[in-house]
Protein backbone atom coordinates (compact mmCIF):
# COMPACT_ATOMS: atom_id res chain seq x y z
CA UNK A 1 0.00 0.00 0.00
CA UNK A 2 1.64 3.45 -1.08
CA UNK A 3 0.85 6.57 1.35
CA UNK A 4 1.19 9.82 0.46
CA UNK A 5 3.31 12.58 2.59
CA UNK A 6 0.42 13.57 4.79
CA UNK A 7 -0.45 9.99 5.71
CA UNK A 8 3.61 9.35 6.52
CA UNK A 9 3.53 11.80 8.28
CA UNK A 10 0.31 11.09 10.29
CA UNK A 11 2.24 7.90 11.23
CA UNK A 12 5.06 9.76 12.30
CA UNK A 13 3.08 12.01 14.69
CA UNK A 14 1.26 9.10 16.16
CA UNK A 15 4.34 6.82 16.59
CA UNK A 16 5.83 9.98 18.57
CA UNK A 17 2.95 10.77 20.45
CA UNK A 18 0.57 7.95 20.77
CA UNK A 19 -1.91 7.92 22.33
CA UNK A 20 -3.05 11.12 20.34
CA UNK A 21 -6.20 12.58 19.50
CA UNK A 22 -7.56 13.45 15.88
CA UNK A 23 -7.83 17.21 16.71
CA UNK A 24 -4.38 16.86 18.23
CA UNK A 25 -3.20 15.34 15.35
CA UNK A 26 -4.55 17.93 12.61
CA UNK A 27 -3.68 20.75 15.00
CA UNK A 28 -0.10 20.00 15.03
CA UNK A 29 -0.27 19.50 10.88
CA UNK A 30 -2.29 22.76 10.43
CA UNK A 31 -5.25 21.05 9.37
CA UNK A 32 -9.09 21.02 10.22
CA UNK A 33 -10.29 17.56 11.65
CA UNK A 34 -12.42 17.44 8.84
CA UNK A 35 -9.70 17.39 6.24
CA UNK A 36 -7.98 14.40 7.95
CA UNK A 37 -10.77 12.14 8.08
CA UNK A 38 -10.21 10.47 4.91
CA UNK A 39 -6.72 9.82 6.00
CA UNK A 40 -7.53 8.63 9.21
CA UNK A 41 -9.96 6.30 8.19
CA UNK A 42 -7.68 5.01 5.56
CA UNK A 43 -5.17 4.71 8.32
CA UNK A 44 -7.10 2.70 10.11
CA UNK A 45 -8.98 0.13 8.21
CA UNK A 46 -5.31 -0.63 6.78
CA UNK A 47 -4.84 -1.60 10.56
CA UNK A 48 -1.38 0.78 10.13
CA UNK A 49 -3.11 2.84 12.97
CA UNK A 50 -5.13 1.70 15.78
CA UNK A 51 -8.15 3.92 16.90
CA UNK A 52 -9.57 3.63 20.30
CA UNK A 53 -12.57 5.70 21.64
CA UNK A 54 -12.03 8.20 23.99
CA UNK A 55 -8.00 7.66 24.06
CA UNK A 56 -7.11 8.32 20.59
CA UNK A 57 -4.79 6.89 18.34
CA UNK A 58 -2.38 4.62 18.30
CA UNK A 59 0.67 3.36 16.01
CA UNK A 60 -0.02 -0.61 15.30
CA UNK A 61 3.86 -1.59 15.56
CA UNK A 62 2.42 -5.46 15.24
CA UNK A 63 1.34 -4.64 11.81
CA UNK A 64 2.26 -7.86 9.05
CA UNK A 65 2.96 -6.62 6.03
CA UNK A 66 0.13 -8.61 4.43
CA UNK A 67 2.19 -10.52 1.68
CA UNK A 68 4.89 -11.67 3.94
CA UNK A 69 2.86 -15.22 4.34
CA UNK A 70 2.40 -15.21 0.75
CA UNK A 71 6.44 -14.32 0.27
CA UNK A 72 7.10 -17.68 2.80
CA UNK A 73 4.28 -19.72 1.19
CA UNK A 74 6.23 -19.21 -2.62
CA UNK A 75 9.59 -19.86 -0.92
CA UNK A 76 11.38 -23.20 -2.70
CA UNK A 77 13.50 -25.85 -0.78
CA UNK A 78 15.99 -24.63 -3.27
CA UNK A 79 15.64 -20.70 -1.60
CA UNK A 80 16.59 -22.50 1.69
CA UNK A 81 18.23 -25.54 1.94
CA UNK A 82 22.03 -25.33 3.34
CA UNK A 83 24.80 -27.95 2.51
CA UNK A 84 24.63 -31.11 3.56
CA UNK A 85 27.17 -33.63 4.32
CA UNK A 86 27.79 -36.90 2.29
CA UNK A 87 30.07 -39.69 2.44
CA UNK A 88 29.90 -43.01 0.33
CA UNK A 89 28.64 -46.08 1.35
CA UNK A 90 31.92 -48.00 1.51
CA UNK A 91 32.92 -45.52 4.62
CA UNK A 92 33.21 -47.40 7.72
CA UNK A 93 31.37 -46.31 10.10
CA UNK A 94 33.63 -45.16 12.85
CA UNK A 95 35.11 -42.88 9.65
CA UNK A 96 31.28 -41.77 9.41
CA UNK A 97 31.10 -41.02 12.80
CA UNK A 98 34.43 -38.73 13.09
CA UNK A 99 32.88 -37.25 10.15
CA UNK A 100 29.51 -36.04 11.91
CA UNK A 101 31.92 -34.92 14.64
CA UNK A 102 33.87 -32.48 12.33
CA UNK A 103 31.53 -31.51 10.91
CA UNK A 104 29.19 -31.57 13.77
CA UNK A 105 26.09 -32.28 12.15
CA UNK A 106 23.56 -34.53 13.01
CA UNK A 107 22.58 -36.72 10.22
CA UNK A 108 25.09 -37.85 6.87
CA UNK A 109 23.54 -38.95 3.31
CA UNK A 110 24.78 -41.89 2.14
CA UNK A 111 25.88 -41.89 -1.75
CA UNK A 112 27.12 -44.45 -4.22
CA UNK A 113 27.78 -43.55 -7.71
CA UNK A 114 26.70 -40.21 -6.82
CA UNK A 115 22.81 -41.35 -5.98
CA UNK A 116 21.69 -40.85 -2.57
CA UNK A 117 20.92 -44.72 -1.13
CA UNK A 118 20.58 -44.29 2.25
CA UNK A 119 20.70 -41.93 5.40
CA UNK A 120 22.40 -41.95 8.97
CA UNK A 121 21.62 -40.27 11.85
CA UNK A 122 23.63 -40.07 15.52
CA UNK A 123 20.84 -41.99 16.64
CA UNK A 124 21.34 -45.06 13.94
CA UNK A 125 25.09 -44.38 14.68
CA UNK A 126 24.37 -44.49 18.31
CA UNK A 127 22.28 -47.70 17.96
CA UNK A 128 24.94 -49.74 16.03
CA UNK A 129 27.96 -48.87 18.71
CA UNK A 130 25.92 -50.40 21.18
CA UNK A 131 24.55 -53.56 19.18
CA UNK A 132 28.58 -54.50 19.32
CA UNK A 133 29.02 -53.85 15.59
CA UNK A 134 32.41 -53.45 14.60
CA UNK A 135 32.67 -50.43 13.61
CA UNK A 136 36.00 -49.91 12.27
CA UNK A 137 35.50 -52.55 9.61
CA UNK A 138 31.30 -52.49 8.87
CA UNK A 139 30.83 -49.66 5.97
CA UNK A 140 28.19 -47.12 7.17
CA UNK A 141 25.17 -48.90 4.63
CA UNK A 142 25.43 -51.50 7.61
CA UNK A 143 23.90 -48.86 10.08
CA UNK A 144 21.72 -46.31 7.77
CA UNK A 145 18.07 -46.29 6.76
CA UNK A 146 18.16 -47.17 3.13
CA UNK A 147 16.10 -45.60 0.63
CA UNK A 148 13.18 -45.62 -0.12
CA UNK A 149 12.36 -45.89 3.35
CA UNK A 150 14.19 -42.48 3.38
CA UNK A 151 12.16 -38.99 3.45
CA UNK A 152 13.16 -36.83 1.18
CA UNK A 153 11.90 -33.51 -0.52
CA UNK A 154 12.22 -32.38 -4.29
CA UNK A 155 13.91 -29.02 -4.44
CA UNK A 156 11.08 -27.07 -6.34
CA UNK A 157 8.78 -28.54 -3.02
CA UNK A 158 7.17 -25.08 -0.99
CA UNK A 159 8.95 -24.64 2.15
CA UNK A 160 5.48 -25.20 3.88
CA UNK A 161 4.97 -28.78 1.97
CA UNK A 162 8.71 -29.37 3.17
CA UNK A 163 7.68 -28.10 7.00
CA UNK A 164 4.46 -30.50 6.94
CA UNK A 165 6.41 -33.52 5.85
CA UNK A 166 9.47 -32.99 8.00
CA UNK A 167 6.88 -33.14 11.06
CA UNK A 168 4.83 -35.55 10.28
CA UNK A 169 7.79 -38.27 9.35
CA UNK A 170 9.41 -36.82 12.92
CA UNK A 171 12.89 -36.31 11.75
CA UNK A 172 15.54 -33.57 12.01
CA UNK A 173 16.02 -32.88 8.44
CA UNK A 174 15.04 -33.81 5.26
CA UNK A 175 17.54 -34.57 2.17
CA UNK A 176 16.79 -32.25 -0.59
CA UNK A 177 16.92 -34.34 -3.95
CA UNK A 178 17.07 -32.02 -7.27
CA UNK A 179 14.86 -33.51 -9.77
CA UNK A 180 15.22 -30.39 -12.26
CA UNK A 181 16.34 -32.80 -15.12
CA UNK A 182 13.27 -34.85 -14.87
CA UNK A 183 14.97 -38.46 -15.40
CA UNK A 184 14.41 -41.01 -12.45
CA UNK A 185 16.77 -43.30 -14.14
CA UNK A 186 19.76 -41.73 -12.69
CA UNK A 187 18.77 -41.90 -9.15
CA UNK A 188 18.10 -39.36 -6.61
CA UNK A 189 20.91 -36.34 -6.75
CA UNK A 190 21.27 -34.81 -3.48
CA UNK A 191 21.28 -30.98 -3.35
CA UNK A 192 21.26 -29.99 -0.05
CA UNK A 193 19.53 -30.49 3.42
CA UNK A 194 16.27 -29.27 4.40
CA UNK A 195 16.50 -28.90 8.63
CA UNK A 196 14.87 -27.50 11.56
CA UNK A 197 17.13 -24.85 11.76
CA UNK A 198 16.07 -23.55 8.84
CA UNK A 199 12.34 -23.44 10.04
CA UNK A 200 13.66 -21.57 13.16
CA UNK A 201 15.28 -19.08 10.97
CA UNK A 202 12.17 -18.71 8.67
CA UNK A 203 10.05 -18.48 12.03
CA UNK A 204 12.25 -15.42 13.67
CA UNK A 205 12.39 -13.73 10.16
CA UNK A 206 8.34 -13.76 10.19
CA UNK A 207 8.05 -12.76 13.33
CA UNK A 208 10.74 -9.58 13.45
CA UNK A 209 8.65 -9.04 10.07
CA UNK A 210 12.09 -9.32 7.94
CA UNK A 211 11.81 -11.44 4.63
CA UNK B 1 -11.92 -5.76 11.44
CA UNK B 2 -15.73 -6.77 11.76
CA UNK B 3 -17.48 -7.49 8.06
CA UNK B 4 -21.32 -6.33 7.75
CA UNK B 5 -23.23 -8.55 5.83
CA UNK B 6 -23.84 -7.18 2.03
CA UNK B 7 -19.43 -6.79 3.10
CA UNK B 8 -19.13 -10.36 3.47
CA UNK B 9 -21.52 -11.37 0.30
CA UNK B 10 -19.46 -9.57 -1.64
CA UNK B 11 -16.01 -11.46 -0.59
CA UNK B 12 -17.87 -14.71 -1.14
CA UNK B 13 -18.61 -13.49 -4.64
CA UNK B 14 -15.21 -12.56 -5.47
CA UNK B 15 -13.78 -16.09 -4.00
CA UNK B 16 -16.10 -17.86 -6.47
CA UNK B 17 -15.83 -15.65 -9.03
CA UNK B 18 -12.02 -13.92 -9.52
CA UNK B 19 -11.32 -11.75 -11.30
CA UNK B 20 -14.85 -9.86 -11.07
CA UNK B 21 -15.38 -6.44 -11.74
CA UNK B 22 -17.55 -4.03 -9.74
CA UNK B 23 -20.46 -3.86 -12.50
CA UNK B 24 -20.66 -7.49 -12.31
CA UNK B 25 -20.45 -7.86 -8.48
CA UNK B 26 -23.15 -5.13 -8.11
CA UNK B 27 -25.47 -6.68 -10.75
CA UNK B 28 -25.14 -10.27 -9.06
CA UNK B 29 -25.96 -8.59 -6.22
CA UNK B 30 -28.68 -6.32 -7.23
CA UNK B 31 -27.33 -2.70 -6.62
CA UNK B 32 -25.57 -0.08 -8.48
CA UNK B 33 -21.62 0.26 -8.37
CA UNK B 34 -22.29 3.38 -6.45
CA UNK B 35 -24.05 1.99 -3.59
CA UNK B 36 -21.29 -0.76 -3.42
CA UNK B 37 -18.19 1.96 -3.67
CA UNK B 38 -17.86 2.11 -0.09
CA UNK B 39 -17.37 -1.71 0.35
CA UNK B 40 -15.08 -2.43 -2.63
CA UNK B 41 -12.75 0.44 -0.98
CA UNK B 42 -13.25 -0.69 2.47
CA UNK B 43 -12.57 -4.49 1.43
CA UNK B 44 -9.71 -3.34 -0.94
CA UNK B 45 -7.76 -0.66 1.71
CA UNK B 46 -8.00 -3.51 4.42
CA UNK B 47 -6.15 -5.69 1.62
CA UNK B 48 -8.92 -8.68 1.94
CA UNK B 49 -9.64 -8.26 -1.67
CA UNK B 50 -7.00 -7.06 -4.33
CA UNK B 51 -8.23 -4.92 -7.36
CA UNK B 52 -6.42 -4.73 -10.76
CA UNK B 53 -6.73 -1.96 -13.16
CA UNK B 54 -8.46 -3.69 -15.89
CA UNK B 55 -9.22 -6.79 -14.80
CA UNK B 56 -10.77 -7.17 -11.63
CA UNK B 57 -11.34 -7.93 -7.85
CA UNK B 58 -9.13 -10.57 -6.60
CA UNK B 59 -9.83 -12.54 -3.05
CA UNK B 60 -6.47 -12.20 -1.26
CA UNK B 61 -6.57 -15.76 0.36
CA UNK B 62 -2.91 -14.55 1.75
CA UNK B 63 -3.83 -11.67 4.16
CA UNK B 64 -2.64 -11.80 7.37
CA UNK B 65 -4.37 -11.26 10.47
CA UNK B 66 -2.51 -8.53 11.40
CA UNK B 67 -2.96 -9.43 15.13
CA UNK B 68 -1.34 -12.83 14.37
CA UNK B 69 2.50 -12.11 14.76
CA UNK B 70 1.37 -9.96 18.06
CA UNK B 71 -0.24 -13.26 19.43
CA UNK B 72 3.23 -15.18 18.48
CA UNK B 73 5.06 -12.02 20.02
CA UNK B 74 3.10 -12.21 23.24
CA UNK B 75 3.34 -16.04 23.27
CA UNK B 76 5.75 -17.85 26.44
CA UNK B 77 7.60 -20.60 26.87
CA UNK B 78 5.49 -22.02 29.00
CA UNK B 79 2.62 -21.61 26.56
CA UNK B 80 4.49 -23.86 24.07
CA UNK B 81 6.79 -26.02 26.04
CA UNK B 82 6.90 -29.92 25.84
CA UNK B 83 7.43 -32.75 28.91
CA UNK B 84 11.52 -32.93 28.90
CA UNK B 85 13.31 -36.33 29.54
CA UNK B 86 14.56 -36.09 33.18
CA UNK B 87 17.34 -38.81 34.33
CA UNK B 88 19.19 -38.53 38.12
CA UNK B 89 23.10 -37.69 38.02
CA UNK B 90 23.75 -41.88 39.22
CA UNK B 91 21.97 -42.84 36.14
CA UNK B 92 24.41 -45.00 34.28
CA UNK B 93 25.59 -43.61 30.63
CA UNK B 94 24.28 -47.31 29.41
CA UNK B 95 20.60 -46.73 31.31
CA UNK B 96 20.46 -42.99 29.97
CA UNK B 97 20.66 -43.71 26.57
CA UNK B 98 18.15 -46.95 26.41
CA UNK B 99 15.97 -44.55 28.22
CA UNK B 100 16.45 -42.17 25.38
CA UNK B 101 15.98 -44.67 22.54
CA UNK B 102 12.48 -45.38 24.61
CA UNK B 103 11.56 -42.03 24.56
CA UNK B 104 12.86 -41.38 21.08
CA UNK B 105 14.33 -38.24 22.30
CA UNK B 106 17.55 -36.83 21.28
CA UNK B 107 18.57 -35.02 24.88
CA UNK B 108 17.80 -35.79 28.26
CA UNK B 109 18.17 -33.46 31.42
CA UNK B 110 20.07 -34.57 34.23
CA UNK B 111 18.85 -33.50 37.75
CA UNK B 112 19.89 -33.88 41.57
CA UNK B 113 17.53 -33.11 44.34
CA UNK B 114 15.08 -32.12 41.41
CA UNK B 115 17.63 -29.50 40.46
CA UNK B 116 18.90 -29.32 37.08
CA UNK B 117 22.86 -30.23 36.96
CA UNK B 118 23.39 -30.61 33.37
CA UNK B 119 22.53 -31.95 29.87
CA UNK B 120 23.51 -34.86 28.18
CA UNK B 121 22.85 -35.29 24.21
CA UNK B 122 23.50 -38.10 21.76
CA UNK B 123 26.04 -36.68 20.76
CA UNK B 124 27.68 -36.58 24.16
CA UNK B 125 26.84 -39.91 24.41
CA UNK B 126 28.15 -41.30 21.05
CA UNK B 127 31.11 -39.20 22.15
CA UNK B 128 31.31 -41.09 25.42
CA UNK B 129 30.91 -44.43 23.69
CA UNK B 130 33.79 -43.65 21.50
CA UNK B 131 36.06 -42.48 24.07
CA UNK B 132 35.97 -46.10 25.47
CA UNK B 133 34.38 -45.07 28.77
CA UNK B 134 32.87 -47.92 31.28
CA UNK B 135 29.38 -46.79 29.83
CA UNK B 136 27.55 -49.56 32.28
CA UNK B 137 29.01 -48.18 35.22
CA UNK B 138 30.14 -44.55 34.88
CA UNK B 139 27.23 -42.66 35.65
CA UNK B 140 25.78 -39.83 33.06
CA UNK B 141 27.35 -36.75 34.76
CA UNK B 142 30.41 -38.06 33.67
CA UNK B 143 29.04 -37.10 30.31
CA UNK B 144 26.75 -34.45 30.48
CA UNK B 145 27.65 -30.69 29.95
CA UNK B 146 27.41 -29.46 33.38
CA UNK B 147 25.31 -26.14 34.52
CA UNK B 148 26.36 -23.22 34.16
CA UNK B 149 27.55 -23.91 31.03
CA UNK B 150 23.83 -25.62 29.86
CA UNK B 151 21.95 -22.70 27.88
CA UNK B 152 18.42 -22.14 28.97
CA UNK B 153 15.07 -20.43 29.09
CA UNK B 154 12.66 -18.97 31.86
CA UNK B 155 9.38 -20.29 31.80
CA UNK B 156 8.24 -17.05 31.42
CA UNK B 157 10.79 -15.58 28.62
CA UNK B 158 8.68 -15.13 25.10
CA UNK B 159 8.48 -17.31 22.29
CA UNK B 160 10.92 -15.04 20.35
CA UNK B 161 13.53 -15.08 22.82
CA UNK B 162 13.91 -18.52 23.22
CA UNK B 163 14.10 -19.33 19.29
CA UNK B 164 17.34 -16.28 19.33
CA UNK B 165 18.75 -18.12 22.30
CA UNK B 166 18.03 -21.06 20.50
CA UNK B 167 19.74 -20.47 17.12
CA UNK B 168 22.67 -18.53 18.63
CA UNK B 169 24.14 -21.54 20.60
CA UNK B 170 23.09 -24.04 18.24
CA UNK B 171 21.19 -26.55 20.48
CA UNK B 172 18.12 -28.59 19.26
CA UNK B 173 16.40 -28.27 22.52
CA UNK B 174 16.72 -25.80 25.76
CA UNK B 175 15.20 -26.90 29.36
CA UNK B 176 12.36 -24.30 30.92
CA UNK B 177 13.37 -23.42 34.06
CA UNK B 178 10.34 -22.22 36.10
CA UNK B 179 11.54 -19.13 38.43
CA UNK B 180 7.82 -17.98 39.61
CA UNK B 181 8.85 -18.51 43.21
CA UNK B 182 11.77 -15.79 42.58
CA UNK B 183 14.23 -18.09 44.63
CA UNK B 184 17.61 -18.88 43.31
CA UNK B 185 18.64 -20.62 46.29
CA UNK B 186 16.89 -24.24 45.09
CA UNK B 187 18.55 -24.48 42.02
CA UNK B 188 17.36 -24.81 38.85
CA UNK B 189 13.59 -26.50 38.41
CA UNK B 190 13.29 -27.86 35.09
CA UNK B 191 9.70 -27.91 33.88
CA UNK B 192 9.87 -28.16 30.49
CA UNK B 193 11.19 -28.32 27.29
CA UNK B 194 11.48 -25.67 24.22
CA UNK B 195 13.16 -27.04 20.93
CA UNK B 196 12.68 -26.38 17.18
CA UNK B 197 10.48 -29.09 16.79
CA UNK B 198 7.98 -26.90 18.70
CA UNK B 199 9.31 -23.19 16.43
CA UNK B 200 8.30 -25.59 13.41
CA UNK B 201 4.95 -26.01 14.79
CA UNK B 202 4.40 -22.48 15.41
CA UNK B 203 5.97 -21.35 11.97
CA UNK B 204 3.36 -24.54 10.33
CA UNK B 205 1.04 -22.34 12.07
CA UNK B 206 1.78 -18.93 11.17
CA UNK B 207 2.27 -19.47 7.62
CA UNK B 208 -1.35 -21.26 7.25
CA UNK B 209 -3.04 -18.32 9.75
CA UNK B 210 -4.04 -20.41 11.83
CA UNK B 211 -3.50 -19.53 16.10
Amino acid sequence: MELNERQTKIIEIVKNNEPITGEKIASTLGFSRATLRPDLSLLTLSELLIAKPKVGYFYNAHRVDPFIIKAIKEKKVEDVMSVPVIVSSNTSIQDTIIKMFLEDVGSVYVTENHSLIGLVSRKDLLKAVMGKMNIEEMPVSMAMTRVPNVVYVLSNDSVEYATKKLLAHEVDSLPVIDNSDGKGSEGLKVTGKFSKTLISRLFLNVIENEI
